[in-house]
């Protein structure tokens, strides 16, 4: 029998299956949501996750799309291929602006989602220290969008320099900015350092793309802080090596559309990326809980937030402390392990039992490449560096990736890259004839 | 020696390099550009490639990036990649305004290139036959920003379609019309079913998608016209098979926001796609010689514009006619030959002869495909359909996409897509927040 949509009993069937269910929200499919919503799989809750985007984003990798490394459709998969199988759980594509802790609501727009438990895992975007007027000259990269706009921005540069007759305008444009020497800005600056002085060599007739200046720029003492000593003086060196120019201990006082200036020092450039601070997404606000200076919730041992027994905020959206005393880091693995433990937590609810462990972070260690041959790996005091480093970090990846066809095209772009040194992604999509006309230039000089 | 940029002798050594060089100039990096480029590789000619891209865009597989089935990244290659060793070329991004036949120059923005030789390839776009207006309710597909937007109307309409309580709503999204029932639509249309009754057919909990009509519209008698009958007819079946609705002998009278008129008979529809027409580019215009009605430039046996002995029009900007009396198709084959004819009379030119030769197509044959199992191939009489025929198609287009590595991950993507009925591009990027809303609806209530 033909089913017709509208009258498509798809829908009538659905909520008979639905009801009288518990009701489990997730806000935000990220690396924390999806664990959650993963591991409420095989029970009795009606799992409803809602994320403003239809794919879940492996932001680890996203550096290598804005650096043309990658594409999009390799670093993310549509969440509802992923939770195809868990007939318990709907996908809902939607942008949460509040929630109604009295009503138990969540508010999507006009729309209300009720809870019976809520997970908040809406994770963080970019902070500029104050100075946001920064960021339309330095922006960031969170989303997809952000990276291929990255993407355009660096390959424009190389265009536009090509074309350029002033030396000043040209070495500007082939200057490149990286701001930030945690994992995300190391990994930026490696990468743009083998785009330009590799793949992009031969490409030229007027400039030399080898030439071009790579500069990684971090306020604290040294790139990769969060690393014991010898890895951080380790990527250092391997920065040093593609090239890149690393300046440590000073901070940026200001940005602007021609370049930055370091302390007294400027440097002119004409691509300023960011990679330096992160705030969170508006969850204490939308609980009206207390919050850390970059706006994370601080919630309880047992990632609840204060106050309210049926909600969990975890991810980088949350200020939870580890075993240190220190707030853990805004990294996947412990938004994957909160996940799990709330997950836990409101399994144990539904079962009517109370489930009061503590969050524990299991800290596996940390990873963090430098171009296509050198990383840095620290697993619990057991240091690993160079090439080694590299196939752990590459295997650590694709291992996480989530989907065997991303596993098997970003190793298939890894390999193929490593021969030819290629870059597999370098695409300009977009408004190409908004970027400034550089001045006229007669080819006929040339 | 480390060379910096702005001092860079790269720009002055090249400038001796080309010192004296007649210059061929190329508007356009399509199939005939690339082509009249790569044929111009050991000649003593400086050649200019300009285009607005970056890339070349393997256009016979846009469609397939359109509907979730490519990324972007595998069907189009950069520039500058494809023309890495041939010296004598200059890879220009740059967008031309005009050309100053008197003064043998091109016009880009505020800058002039000068030419000796000149070969026009700048392609077609879309053409609503005098109903510009219907641009907007039906976008076409010409460029990966079009293609990526049309993946994100189909994929949004059923996100939307899972929310929406109105059953006339739902059903208006879960239309798809393809308008235009040559190899584009057909292609296309095909493939919006196999997304729907496929790759999508577990993703959803409240619609059905396999419930999606598809209605493939063409004024003319029959689909693929310019196919022998007896394929036409078995592409037609293929379509119906898939689930495609097929309505021929009748032309659109309107299209809005909610769906098309078709005669007397309305449709509704939130995604109308067209495929029907193309208009050439301003080529004709801009050398102010005679165009047909698409806008075609008409233009001598040997591919000259009249009255200019040094300017050569191919590709979809011509209007040619082939052995049979009618004009030639606007497809790949054909412009990468013109290419070649045109770069082989400047070759002459160049050694002082004259290259007189009319350009004289050689028909391979015609091909499309109906989803992933059916397609339709002749050539020069002998027809191929079906599975057979697939096989046939998908080896062609493979073969001639350009670089090792597209054509290994179409290859894999395909076979992946064969064997799971995946789609492996299904991502919703850009603003997905402007689409209009529908009803505000309580999902408590389901």
């Amino acid at each position: 029998m033909k089913r017709t949509v509208d009258g498509c009993p798809i829908e009538a069937e659905r909520r008979k299956e639905l009801e009288g269910r518990p009701r489990v929200v997730i806000i935000g499919a990220g690396f924390g949501g999806l664990s959650a919503a993963k591991a409420l799989a095989h029970t009795k809750a009606h799992v409803i996750l809602i994320d403003r985007r239809n794919h879940h984003l492996f932001q680890p990798l996203l550096y290598q799309v804005a650096t043309a490394g990658l594409a999009p459709t390799q670093i993310a998969t549509p969440i509802r291929a992923i939770l195809r199988h868990q007939r318990n759980t709907d996908v809902v594509l939607g942008h949460v602006d509040g929630i109604d802790t009295a009503a138990q609501q969540i508010m999507l727009g006009e729309r209300r989602v009720a809870y019976d438990h809520l997970i908040v895992a809406t994770g963080a975007r970019h902070s500029y220290f104050g100075r946001d007027e920064w960021e339309r000259f330095a922006p960031g990269l969170k989303t997809l969008e952000d990276a291929t706009e990255q993407r355009k921005r660096i390959l424009l540069a190389f265009e536009r320099a090509e074309l350029e007759s002033d030396p000043a305008e040209r070495a500007r444009l082939t200057t490149f900015v990286v701001i930030g020497g945690g994992p995300t800005g190391v990994e930026t600056a490696g990468a743009i350092a083998e785009l330009a002085k590799k793949a992009l060599a031969k490409d030229y007739r007027r400039i030399n793309p080898h030439c071009a200046r790579i500069i990684l720029v971090e306020a604290g003492p040294c790139v990769l802080g969060a690393f014991p000593e010898d890895l951080s003086a380790s990527a250092q060196r391997s920065l040093e090596c593609l090239g890149v120019e690393v300046r440590t201990g000073v901070p940026v006082t200001s940005i602007d559309a021609y370049g930055i200036k370091l302390g007294a020092e400027r440097i002119d450039s004409r691509c300023v990326i960011w990679a330096a601070g992160v705030q969170s997404s508006p969850a204490a606000r939308w609980l009206n809980i207390p919050a850390d200076r970059a706006g994370r919730a601080t919630i309880g041992a047992d990632l609840r937030a204060p106050g309210h027994d049926n909600i969990y905020v975890i991810g980088d959206c949350a200020a939870v402390d580890g075993a240190s005393g220190k707030p853990l880091p805004g990294v996947a693995p412990v938004a994957k392990q909160q996940g799990v433990h709330a997950a836990e937590t409101i399994k144990a609810a539904l079962r009517r039992k109370r489930f009061t462990k503590p969050f524990r972070y299991v800290d596996f260690g940390n990873l963090a490449t430098v171009g296509r041959k050198a990383a840095v790996a620290n697993f619990n005091g057991f240091h690993l560096r160079g090439f080694i480093g590299w196939l752990v970090w590459s295997a650590a990846h694709v291992y996480f990736l989530i989907g065997f066809r991303n596993r098997l095209a970003v190793t298939i772009d890894w390999f193929w890259s490593y021969l030819t040194f290629e870059r597999g992604a370098r695409l300009i999509t977009g408004d190409v004839t908004a970027t400034a006309a550089p001045a006229a230039r007669d080819l006929e000089a040339a």
